[in-house]
């Protein structure tokens, strides 16, 4: 059966069977708006999109996969603030030939997620398009100080959640042809299947920003685009430098080196690219015991006379490798 | 210049310019989240999805026409609640080889519609694709009651604020080929400006769902999709019927009399069945003195015995003409 075959009315239906409610909401789905509970006073918000053949391929990818890595993400940003989640909304452009199965699969992974996170979807639309694009907006509450970007300090321990080069991994696995795109599980795909999975739809460690904010993280953000260009984002809002630590990028990377063996590949590359994983980069004051899960990679430090803020590895400044309006997009 | 010819860097910085803060928000554009006031304890939300060749022509819009309309109709439904806006948060799906200065038209004409509204425009993301998809999430707040949509009882009056038929009589207009897509304003349209403005840039009454709900409205929404659909759900949610009232109808109609004329098309169709001009509709009691700009459209009854809550004209129940995922979509 084809999405074409179902009306608007059917399509919200499975929504509502799919969608967790959440304890936040008030009003939910079938109104205008949603109303949704912020106790606190305010509420933190974040949008994501994904967008299929750039971010996500369904040859590769279930549906299920799709919807609970967009969720995934979206997660993570709040995470990454020191919060958590209490809705999210979604926004779905998909073509009218789509196979209904697939589609009601994308809703079911976004929908699952957001349910191990304890939100409600509260919202959505629903177009016709020529490729199936998912918006998500989330909405969170911190429990405890609102960690910003811009708080590291000199001095401060830079440390990392959730696996580092995991996701990047797994596109060149299947970018190169070195796995069945239809393989899935460690029963498929042996030792691979981390790198492919966590490709696929990652399982950030959610509720460690939460745990990093709680015992005093300056400042923090997920790993969205990798930690060359994510450390950068923190060093330049904090007026710091950020200096990885070879080590422990090199412990990292020695997690990568069967799939870096296989696609002839630099695990030391994907380790400070790799995007899309979604752990988090948190500077932590020096004196602090990093909570459960995470591994210092890096110090803070003082920018010298006439020094950008920047991030750098092997006395060299980093770039970020990823642009979505450049010719080398991530893919 | 083509878009890909910008660093997603600078497409951010043009952003910044062109988007308001906003009096409620503590954390603006430039972290993993936003952080949006809501000293009421809540706050609503709602999401829409414009697509390109979808809902709108980039040869029939300028790129400032389309962003005040995708943030409009978003205005709408917080307005459809009784609440006004705090903040919007925008995700962009464009073409690498879209014209950097459309885009950027795109970013001002949204921007603006927020300022007006006094929301600010605190988030993003954006990403490269085959076609522009624009999707806004929009956060408000209610004064007063929050009015949904399954309030009316019978016995009240249903009424309207906003135009009636105008984008529909626009929008065939264009697709008749009856007037130069190029053409705007009195000066290049003459009596059929109205009509083409408002399905290029609906300007609905933003402030009049707040004023019904002062005086009591107890049942409201947006007209996205059309009396026809609209009225028919509230009706379906408050266990009513909504019988509209021809003569109120007609006069409605009578302004749509030229474009009927040049199309060849019924206006009382276009009254009924016209979606994305996003005044309100409303029920009111009888006794309550509609707020300016209301004209009373119909009535609520109950339903008699047998009968199913629905939308009524001349003795017959109407059925909504859009369904995103039809064939006979609205374009």
């Amino acid at each position: 059966m084809k999405l074409g075959d179902l009306s608007e009315a059917q399509l919200v239906s499975h929504f509502r069977e799919s969608f967790p409610r959440g304890d936040r909401t008030i009003i939910g789905i079938g109104d205008d708006c949603a109303q949704v509970a912020a106790p606190e006073g305010s509420f933190i918000v974040t949008t994501d999109v994904m967008v299929e053949d750039q971010h996500f391929h369904l040859s590769w990818s279930t549906g299920y996969e799709v919807g609970a890595r967009v969720a995934a993400q979206n997660l993570a940003d709040i995470d990454a603030m020191g919060g958590r989640p209490s809705a999210l909304v979604a926004s779905v452009v998909a073509p009218r030939d789509m196979d209904a199965d697939v589609f009601l699969d994308v809703v079911r992974g976004l929908g699952d997620r957001a349910r191990e996170a304890g939100a409600g979807v509260v919202g959505g639309d629903l177009s016709a398009g020529e490729k199936l694009v998912i918006s998500i907006t989330a909405f969170g509450y911190c429990p405890g100080p609102v960690v910003r970007r811009d708080g590291a300090r000199p001095g401060d321990v830079i440390a990392v959640s959730g696996t580092l080069g995991y996701s990047y991994a797994g596109l060149d696995l299947l970018e190169g042809g070195h796995v069945d795109p239809s393989a899935r599980g460690v029963e498929q795909l042996g030792e691979l299947a981390p790198f492919v999975d966590t490709y696929r739809a990652p399982s950030p460690p959610l509720g460690s920003g939460v745990a990093a904010a709680a015992v005093g993280a300056q400042a923090m953000m997920d790993l969205s685009d990798g930690p060359a260009t994510d450390a950068a984002r923190i060093a330049k809002a904090s007026g710091v430098v950020i200096e990885f630590d070879r080590p422990a990028i090199e412990q990292e990377a020695w997690r990568l080196q069967t799939p870096a063996r296989i696609c002839q590949a630099d695990p030391v590359w994907w380790v400070l690219q790799g995007g899309e994983e979604h752990g988090m980069i948190a500077a932590f004051p020096p004196d602090v015991a990093l909570p459960e899960g995470f591994r210092a990679i890096g110090r803070a430090r003082s920018c010298e006379s006439g020094e950008d803020p920047c991030a750098m590895f092997d006395g060299e400044v980093l770039r970020g490798a990823w642009d979505h309006f450049q010719a080398d997009s991530v893919d």
